[in-house]
C-alpha cells in the first residue's frame, strides 16, 4: 500500500512549489541542500517521542512524481511552463538518514536528515511533516497505553472517530506502538495487521431479546464470542444473558471467550461481573473493556484493580488526543556548501546549523543515559553542551555509544528492507527497557540530556554572531533612513 | 475524487463484517432497518455543529462495493465463502435523509437517517462515522475562527501537521466552515479549492542575506510577493529589508502585498510592523500572521486591536485541537418493521426509537428557536418536550418551520447535485445570520432548545418500561439461579 496511488507530487503546501519555481527560475536547481526534520517538545507532556512513519514515507518518496493530471492543475493555477517541464521529470534523488521506526527520540533532536538539491528537498518539507508528525503522535500515545496495559490485550477501536483517511495510516502506527490487534480491516489489508473485533448494540437490538441476540452470536462465532452486555442493563441482563449462553455453550462443549463492557463505572461493572462469571464457574471468559479509555483511565483501573482482561481504546488514541499533533518542523541546516542558520525571539528555536549526525550513550547498567548531536565528520565526542544554557556539560567519552542514523535513502533508492511491524514494536519495547523510568512516567517525567558537541556549540554561536552583526547594521540604516 | 479509489468496502470496523455475515447466515439479509447518526455533545464546549461530509459520503456509498483483492484478503482471515459470494454482489441501495452541508445541528437531533436492509446499514457504520464526525468537527472549528476573523482573510495552513491522508477532506471542510483559501494542493486539484501560499524560512536562509532573498523573491513572485520577516530579527532586519523591497517593487511600477510574522508576540509586532510600514508611505501592504492561531488567539489579537490583515491557521483548525474528534455515533432505531431501543446508565444516552425527521422553528424575528424532532409520519407538532425532563415543554405551533432532512439518496443512487464549497459557506453564513449570539460564544453558550414530540416520547417510554421488565425477569431469575 503505498501513502497514494496517484498524484503524491502535489500532496504539498502550495508554497513548496512556488518556493521551488523560484529556486528553478533562479538557476538553482542543482544547489545542494541539507533539511532536519525535528519536533521542540513531547507529546502528551511526556518523556520521549516514538518514531514512526519511515516505511511510509520512503515508498511515497521512491515513487514520487507528478501525473499528467497533476501537472495540467498546476499549470491551470499559473505555474511556469519551463517549471511544469521541470516537475514532469521531477524524482527525488536524495540521501536521507534516520533512525529505524520504533526508535525513542527526543526533542530537538535532527530526527530526520534529508540531502539532496535545493528543489527536491524543498517539495519534500510538507510530506515529510504530515507522514512522519502523524505516525510518530500515533506510535508514541499507543506505547504510552501500552505501558500501562502491561501484558493485557490493547486493542484499537478508533476508525470511526479518526480523523477520516487519517485511520489508514493511524492503525498501523498504533500496531507500532504496542497495539495487540485493530478493528480497521482497511489497514489490515493493506499492511498485513491482525484485525479483530466483537458485536455492536444494534446486533442485540435486531433480536426480539437479548438472549436471543447472544445466542445467534455464540452460533455464528462460537470460536471467538464476545457479547457486549450494557445494551439494557450490564448486571440486571446483559451478564446473567452472558452466564446462560456460556453454559449452553459448554454443553456444545464450546467455551465463551468473553463478555465486553462499553459504558458506566469499569472498575465498579468489571468487579461485578468478574465475580458473576466466577460464582457461575466462568473464570476463564474475560472481560474486554472500552468506553473512552486512554492512558491515564487504564492507570486508574489498575490502580483500583478492576479485573479487565483486555482494552478497546478509540478516539484517543487514533487522534492523538488531546494534542492530536506532534509540532514537527523541517528546517534548512545547510545550504550550497554552507552551514545554515534561522534566529528566532526564543533562544530554543534556533535551529542547528550543518549536516549533523546523533550519538546515544547508555550507562554502565546499559540505560540510555544522553543523545549527542555533532557535525557529520565528528569522530569523538567527549563533552557533550547543554544547547542553549552555557557552562552546563556533560562528560560521555566513557560511555558505550551508537549512532542514530542509518542511511535509509542513497540517491533516492530506498537502503532498508521493509520491517513487519512486529519487528518494529519489539525494537521499541528493547528501547523502553533501557529508559530510565524517570523518563517513562506521566507526570512531570525528567528531561531526557540532549547535547551539542563544542564544534556544533562554536559553528552555531559564530554564525549567530555574524548574522546579528547584520540585524544590526540593517537596523541602523532602517534608524537613519 | 472519490475517498478511496479501491477496496472501499473494507475501509471498516471488523465486527460490521463479523455481524453482517451473522446477520446473513440467520437469514436476516432482506430485514429492513432504520439506523441514525447523531452525536452528544458539541465539540470545543460550543454551541452548535456545523454539517459536513455529506458529499463525500454519498460519492463513496454510490460506488460502494467489494474488489476482488478484498474479497480474496477476507476469505483469506476466515469469513465464510458465502458471505463473501454474498459481498461479490455488494452494492448499496437504502435510502438516505440529512441536512445539506453546511446546516447547524445540534446534540441528540438524529442528523442522518439511514433506510436499507440490515447488512447493507449496519456495514455502512464506520463510513458514515468517520466521514462525518471529521468533516464536521474540521468545519465548525473552522467556523468558529471565522467568527472572529469578520472579513479579514482565514487561510487554511494545516497540512503538514494534519492527521496523515485525513489532510484530503480536511482542507475541503476547512473551506466549507468558512477559510478563503488552503496551502494544501491536493485538496484544491480534488475539489477545486483555491490555494495559497507565502514562502518557508528556507527561502530566506538559502541566500546569502535577508535582502538578496526578499529582492529574488519579488522578481520571481510580483503580483503575489508575501515576504516571511522573522529569520533573523523581525523588526530589525525582516520589515526594513521589506520596506526596501517594496520601494524598490514601486519604482518597477509593482506592489508589494504583504509581510507575514510568524513568531514573537503577535500583537506588539504587528502594531510595530504596521508603523514602520505606514510611516514608510506603504500603507496598503498587507499584515499575515501565523503561528499556533486559533479562535481564543485570534480574538484576543482583535481584543488588542492588532493590525492584522490574514490570518494563517495550522495545526488546531486542521486537527480541531484540542477535540480532535466528534463523538458522532450510529444507531439502529428500527429493524423489521419495530421500533428499537439502546438503554444506558445514562438516561441521556438512551436512543430515540423509530424512523424519525426533524423540524426547525424560526420565531417572529426569523431567528432559530428551537429544533423539534417527531415520528416520520407526525404532521404536526404543537407541544414539544425537553427530551429527558418530564414537564419542560415548548409551545412551537404559532412558529414558521422548516423540515431539516431532505431525501438525498434512493434506492443507492443520489438525488441531490454536487455544490460548490462557495455555496455551502454561502448557506452556513446565512444560517449563522439566524442563529441567537447567545448560542454562538464561545464561553458558556446557551443551549439551543431540541424536543421531542408528545408520541415520540411515549413510544421510547413505553418502549423503556418493557425493556425494563424484562430486565426485572432477567435478574430475578439469575437471582433465584
Amino acid at each position: 500500500m503505498s501513502f497514494l496511488d496517484k498524484n503524491a507530487g502535489i500532496y504539498t503546501d502550495h508554497y513548496e512549489l512556488s518556493m521551488s519555481q523560484g529556486y528553478f527560475l533562479n538557476g538553482r536547481s542543482e544547489t545542494p541542500a541539507t533539511f532536519d526534520y525535528f519536533f521542540r517538545k513531547n507529546p502528551f507532556s511526556g518523556g520521549f517521542v516514538v518514531f514512526a512513519g519511515l516505511q511510509d514515507l520512503l515508498d511515497t518518496l521512491e515513487n514520487l512524481h507528478f501525473d499528467e493530471e497533476s501537472l495540467r492543475y498546476l499549470a491551470s493555477i499559473g505555474f511556469h511552463d519551463n517549471f511544469i517541464d521541470y516537475l514532469s521529470d521531477f524524482r527525488f534523488t536524495g540521501d536521507i538518514y534516520a533512525p529505524p521506526e520504533g526508535e525513542l527520540v527526543f526533542p530537538h533532536e535532527p530526527v530526520v536528515r534529508i540531502d539532496g538539491n535545493l528543489i527536491e528537498a524543498q517539495i519534500l518539507e510538507t510530506l515529510v511533516l504530515n507522514i512522519l508528525n502523524f505516525e510518530s503522535l500515533i506510535a508514541t500515545k499507543t506505547a504510552r497505553m501500552r505501558m500501562v496495559c502491561g501484558e493485557r490485550m490493547l486493542i484499537d477501536f478508533g476508525m470511526r472517530r479518526a480523523q477520516g483517511l487519517g485511520a489508514v495510516h493511524a492503525s498501523r502506527a498504533a500496531m507500532l506502538g504496542g497495539a495487540d490487534s485493530t478493528s480497521n480491516v482497511y489497514s489490515g489489508f493493506s499492511f498485513g495487521l491482525p484485525t479483530s473485533g466483537t458485536m455492536a448494540h444494534s446486533w442485540v437490538q435486531s433480536y426480539e431479546d437479548e438472549l436471543t441476540a447472544f445466542r445467534r452470536f455464540s452460533e455464528a462465532f462460537p470460536q471467538k464470542c464476545i457479547l457486549l452486555v450494557d445494551t439494557y442493563d450490564t448486571l440486571g441482563m446483559g451478564v446473567p444473558n452472558a452466564i446462560t449462553v456460556a453454559r449452553e455453550m459448554e454443553d456444545r462443549g464450546q467455551k465463551l471467550m468473553g463478555i465486553r463492557l462499553d459504558s458506566g463505572d469499569l472498575a465498579y461493572f468489571s468487579k461485578q461481573a468478574r465475580k458473576m462469571l466466577d460464582d457461575a464457574g466462568l473464570e476463564y471468559v474475560q472481560i474486554v473493556a472500552s468506553n473512552q479509555l486512554d492512558e491515564y483511565v487504564i492507570r486508574s483501573l489498575n490502580e483500583q484493580q478492576a479485573p479487565i482482561d483486555a482494552f478497546g481504546v478509540g478516539t484517543r488514541l487514533i487522534t492523538g488526543r488531546p494534542d492530536a499533533a506532534l509540532d514537527g518542523v523541517y528546517k534548512l541546516s545547510h545550504c550550497d556548501g554552507k552551514p545554515s542558520l534561522k534566529i528566532s525571539e526564543n533562544v530554543e528555536k534556533v535551529i542547528l546549523p550543518g549536516p549533523k549526525k546523533i550519538y546515544r550513550y547508555f550507562d554502565e547498567n546499559n540505560m540510555m543515559y544522553a543523545d549527542g548531536i555533532c557535525l557529520q565528520d565528528e569522530e569523538v565526542l567527549e563533552t557533550m553542551h547543554h544547547p542553549h544554557q552555557p557552562g552546563k556539560s556533560s562528560q560521555v567519552g566513557r560511555y558505550r555509544r551508537e549512532e542514530l542514523h542509518q542511511k535509509v535513502m542513497s540517491g533516492g533508492q530506498v537502503l532498508v528492507e521493509k520491517k513487519p511491524y512486529q519487528e518494529v514494536a519489539a525494537y521499541l519495547k528493547s528501547r523502553l527497557q533501557s529508559l530510565p523510568e524517570e523518563h517513562q512516567r506521566f507526570d512531570n517525567p525528567h528531561i531526557y540530556k540532549v547535547g551539542i558537541s563544542e564544534s556544533l556549540r562554536h559553528l552555531r554561536d559564530e554564525l549567530l554572531k555574524e548574522k546579528k552583526q547584520q540585524v544590526e547594521k540593517t537596523r541602523h540604516a532602517y534608524d537613519k533612513s
